[in-house]
């Protein structure tokens, strides 16, 4: 008998999703195509100490839920011992139901750890103590969960200075398991906070060997970096901005600008053209490449100073924003599209009152040569949860094509976040199994059936070439 | 048996929703107040070649779709023979599931034709062969299509220099189906793309036999073509807008610049001060004859300067904005009212974000002598789909009163839509039985079919005089 | 039997639902900490002349509602009598289906006065005999209908200048209602209007016995009145503003200009940087006092010029806003909470678009010390109904930690309104049930059930130390 809801049918309400799911999409692998796991962890089969390293270090989620129940920073991101950080966390987690965090954390329990108990503060230590055990256990280093997760293809997420050392190493160890860089380029972009982005162009220079005294030469270390990506099985770029940057480029004045703004102390006086030229030019590489690329937009970013002072960025303090999207991302793909240079692209918003603005921009700019060519994608940070996603399901129905969808990725830090991928599969199958119910769709398990696996495989692997 | 999902009771989930679908609305005619059928085709009593030309041709909905199924552009709007495009989207159909186009297109076949089967490739042969057959018969000419579907009232949408010979066909004709012009003045409103605005205004001059010289005289050709679409019918205008021009009004400054404008090579300074002067002041005709005004606000248009190209407007390349709405709206409205000239008005959002900023705006111009004055239109274009009418009669029913609500309109260019108005209805019913058996209503037929009956057909009736 | 749908059981859908409510919710007193009743009512025990006295005279939900149905103004603000208005309301109540109007109103009939039919035409004289008399009994005074719904605190929002007699008197009464008084400063705020604006500094001015010459001495006047406050029981401080000022503070030349603008007649250069000092400046106060702080953001108000000019404020035409919200917000939060001055807060939106924008910012700013800090108010003005609500409680479940919300307030201007606590608790209730049916909560009656329990009472006890 099950104690918690995790069970075999859990969200899976009626008899069509139940024979979707169990007969089209639960046995499928995982291709995860992006995420911020740490190469370095897989390429060295990491294996953690304790449920805290795991499950508590870098999730930002945890820490927001925390802090709003009145627990100290130091139980949080302080010197607390990890099992203080973890019976702190036990003594929340019973109050945070309807948040995700009670869906995710207990499925990562079950699934990961056969844990069919709800954790609080009395189920805490047998919980801790019995996870931290199998810990120890081969099958639960990173490569070991990746496997257990029938993982095929991770999609990583890294700086184009990065030397890949990792990603080589895991190639060459003969693993069955894909893990490919994605091209991350956001420092090159942000001009405005000038010492960083010096610092950042002296590594860039030591990564391609290009001494950066230009525009141009800038965008020669760049080219150089998409080749040594390219050569490293990179395939996908990735993008986080509030919103697209203008389309209106780099004047010759301003070139000459950028010549002279390397080597004196003033700030760029066009932060915005300059943004927008270098993700044009890039974006016109990918395409050169073949590649996919990726843009987060919506994101307001780093609100709370006093705790970006002490935990750096990634701090939990970050929320949805409400810039204008629709006229600068359609000027930008049309920028490139007007002469062929548009990539498959993927647009994910943070604020769903955007979601039917990406979803009707996606179909704007289908070419009639690649399927799915634009993706609307799916649920991302705050929106990566039930309604979330669902709600994305919805408006990419209703204003675009499900069936080319390429479906779920987790975005996580995390090697106990592919759970996600059976929690999407559920759902996507509970929604046409409801669909039928209610006689919105045919009653025809292998019309259905084709694009729930679609959905949670084949497209994403057609798509990436995978 | 019904081999598709279209049976009696599509979309009605319970007792109290089939008993005011079937006892209520099913009977009633149909007002489609705002469309754009050709005039000339019901002049004309065309009948249609094939399926292909009175269904896919001007349909952009469906070639968004096939493009996002990478189908070439050859067989959407190509030179592709009728029949290959014709199975090109018969492949694609199947691939709609959960997208408005799978309702749409299978309803249509199937109230029209009879077709009870779902379109693929394996039946698009046969159902091809089947509706061409029908389409060479008397039923289904135009008129004949209008009688099928007891269309009472049918409102076109045409330039205000156009001379109503069809429109004046029609009525001699001695049909008993009202077909009624609108007048949608855009071309004159923008003057930010000056060569076609010249143009434009030529043909102003040449259709109202007043030269244009001044700001004066361009109201006065357009005072004369309002005076002469009424005299042939035409009771309600129609603008197509991102936002709402600005009320800051022409200073003599400006309107003398116009004078010179009209002669020289420049660009008018304020494109937006032109615009909102000339709608107050088109908007004040229209009050004084007694007309409706209607503002479809919101579209991002004309994203993809490749496919625009090839194809002018209407593309499908257009996508949601998100202008901001509320501020604007209230100051064009206010600028009206506040003499007394604010004449009946529909709003129309293409936002869902922007339901219930749409929605409450109207709540704040009812003047107390007119039920209904101020209407929150129908979900349209990309919102003209399940969800999307369902938010809008939620948005209306919450803000304002779903009881005065004037209901559908199909806003299409083809004959085949019609069934929309079947689809609303149910849609509608299913609602209210719903929320009769979740305990929300009173559980009375009368009562709830009164309210039926009136948004299905009479509020239009009454809100039209038609 | 029951003839209307207010039964024991109504909006309780499920078996969970009805245990929740029933066992945990129905029975705990009120805190409506935030509302617009008026204290002078409370104090003198008022009766009511009749119910259009008690339920129309200040409704503008109730008057939006007879202008949409077309009833003369006359028979809503006008001079007719009081019946002819009560008899015009009755014969549009039955127009209202699915507008919140019709479950609140007919809530209140029942509760308030046991009427257990629907109010129209046919009824109207019937109900409105049987209310009136009610009304004169004791029963149906003010502090008669505060006990009956026991309501054990009641938060007024009070103008600085107020000098709390009424609350005085009531304290001194001896009553065991808490009415406590709230600071709303807007007319400080608000330089725009200089006329007004002056007017109000001569009345800050008499109220706290400084000359206020500078903008520090409007500082030390408007400390005064905070103090005064404190000293009568206020804990808590409310701000109604389109979007959070900006936090860019006065300059020295713009304090400078404050000193002679004063005594001019020119306008303030910089109205925002005023407003945000100044806001800022009376949130260190509050945060000094321990209070709570309130910002109602976002709504468009004073459309209509020619209702206002004949209505003043409050005349029903105000809408809904498309402010930006999100950076301004963080802006301002993060300028108090950078050196620990940020007070626990309320946070309340009119645009539902911006629900997870206000959910996620709460997150950003709790501090790990006071549980539930920071709040993403419940739904407030046009949001406060079924749909409204269910949103902002989807919204703050998946963005924030519902268990720590503090629930419903009614921030209305009626005696009456209390029912609507009920309805919140029975929606609470209804959603938690769904969930256990849904199988997305454990099927556990004891943990849910205190967590309806605090969010119905016990948290916002808590909250205001109440």
């Amino acid at each position: 008998m099950n104690k918690t809801i995790f069970h075999t049918n859990f969200l899976l309400q009626n008899e069509m999703a139940r024979r979707l799911y169990h007969g089209h999409a639960s046995d499928l692998p995982i291709i995860d195509y992006h995420n911020h796991l740490p190469p370095t962890e897989i390429a060295t089969d990491k294996r953690f100490a304790n449920l805290t390293e795991i499950w508590l270090k870098e999730d930002h989620y945890k820490w927001r839920a925390m802090r709003a129940l009145g627990v100290n920073e130091e139980l949080i991101t302080g010197d607390a011992t990890d099992e203080e950080k973890f019976m702190a966390w036990a003594s929340c987690l019973p109050k945070t139901l309807r948040n995700p965090l009670f869906h995710w954390s207990h499925l990562e329990l079950k699934r990961v750890f056969d844990v069919d108990q709800y954790l609080n503060e009395r189920t805490a230590h047998e919980i801790y103590k019995h996870c931290n055990q199998l810990l120890q256990t081969p099958n639960y280093s990173t490569t070991g969960l990746l496997k257990k997760f029938d993982v095929e293809h991770v999609g990583t997420t890294d700086d184009p200075c990065d030397n890949l050392e990792h990603h080589q190493a895991i190639a060459a160890s003969g693993t069955t398991i894909k893990v490919a860089p994605s091209f991350r380029p956001d420092k090159a972009l942000y001009i405005a906070d000038k010492q960083a982005f010096i610092v950042y162009l002296h590594k860039l220079e030591a990564a391609s060997g290009i001494t950066i005294s230009s525009f141009t030469s800038l965008l020669e270390a760049l080219q150089k970096r998409v080749d040594f990506f390219n050569k490293n099985g990179c395939r996908i770029s990735d993008h986080g901005l509030a919103q697209m940057p203008t389309t209106i480029g780099m004047t010759a004045e301003l070139e000459a600008e950028f010549v002279t703004f390397l080597r004196n102390d003033k700030q760029f006086s066009n932060p915005a053209a300059f943004a927008g030229e270098l993700l044009l030019q890039l974006c016109r590489m990918y395409h050169e490449k073949g590649w996919v690329q990726q843009f987060h937009l919506g994101p307001l970013r780093n609100t709370n100073c006093r705790l970006l002072a002490r935990l750096r960025s990634d701090a939990g303090v970050d929320s949805i924003g409400d810039f204008p999207q629709a006229y600068k991302l359609a000027q930008f793909l049309d920028a490139l599209d007007r002469d062929d240079q548009l990539a498959k692209t993927i647009l994910y918003n943070i604020n769903p009152a955007d979601n039917e603005i990406f979803a009707t921009m996606c179909g704007n700019f289908n070419d009639g040569k690649i399927r799915g060519k634009m993706q609307f994608g799916s649920g991302w940070w705050f929106l990566d949860q039930l309604d979330g996603m669902e709600q994305q399901l919805n408006a990419l129905s209703n204003m675009g094509l499900l069936s080319t969808f390429i479906g779920m990725t987790t975005d996580s830090r995390s090697f106990l976040s592919f759970p996600r991928h059976e929690y999407f599969r559920r759902l996507l199958c509970n929604i046409l199994g409801q669909d039928v119910e209610r006689g919105l769709l045919p009653n025809d398990e292998n019309w259905l059936g084709g694009m729930v696996a679609d959905i949670s495989y084949h497209n994403a692997k057609a798509y990436f070439n995978s």
